[in-house]
């Protein structure tokens, strides 16, 4: 992977702590998960669209999803001591860019998890909030593997 | 590509104005730029940063940036007629989320480009506008070898 010079320092002495509160990563990171976030929520509301309707759409997706996601995926410890919902949010980001410029997973292999694990209407903000939160928990899961365990 | 069921109507007849004016595909190119420019602004410190200190940010582009682009760039026909300056740059985030779309080019060579082609200071505001202009400008036109004449 052409990128992983932007990460040695990371790569050098990884831990949980180190990936979880890096503020470039999360900024990074914002980037990667509303672009899926997009994506997915395109092909999954053109796939349920009745008349063949294809709809482009994006969606900026909230700290309260994130954060969310990220306790319930027990990735929490990468988070700093006395995180708020916003610095979760951001530890979710920050491992989502760690990931994705290690190569672990492409953008599109991400939107493939989303949309896989998204149901529900999405029209409906409150269903979208709780649906997207699950698809994330999924897709945080997922990344553990790829993970530091301390 | 998988994803192209989500370009069906555009592609099937393909005008640079369809293309040009789908806010649905702005909303997802807003997210492929600035992941884009997040990350080869990250490689640009990095490579240019005295001490190999290892430099990640991220900046959301701004309108004024990719309206300038894409009238530097010829495509302005793209846009809307009486468009403003939001509505080009809105074209602008269109053109590159139906090129990343098509699989014509990944994020990583979006980032590839502009990195080769950013220049001077960063850091100083009115530098990094110009010099994200003329890199979008050099991308764009790039692009343009896969979209329709007409």
């Amino acid at each position: 992977m052409p990128y992983d010079f932007i990460l040695k320092d990371l790569n050098a002495s990884k831990t949980q702590k180190k990936i979880g509160t890096d503020k470039g990563l999360a900024k990074i990171g914002d980037g990667v998960v509303n672009l899926a976030y997009s994506v997915a929520k395109s092909i999954y509301l053109t796939k349920s669209a009745a008349n063949n309707a294809i709809i482009r759409t994006g969606w900026k997706v909230s700290k309260e999803v994130l954060s969310t996601a990220l306790k319930n995926a027990g990735l929490k410890s990468f988070a700093k001591s006395r995180a708020d919902a916003h610095d979760i949010a951001d530890t979710a980001e920050a491992i989502i860019a760690y990931i994705w410029l290690n190569d672990f997973l492409s953008v599109k292999e991400m939107v493939d998890l989303l949309v896989d694990n998204l149901e529900g209407d999405l029209y409906k903000r409150t269903e979208e909030t709780k649906n997207a939160t699950n698809a994330f928990t999924v897709l945080l899961k997922h990344l553990k593997k790829y993970l530091p365990e301390s």
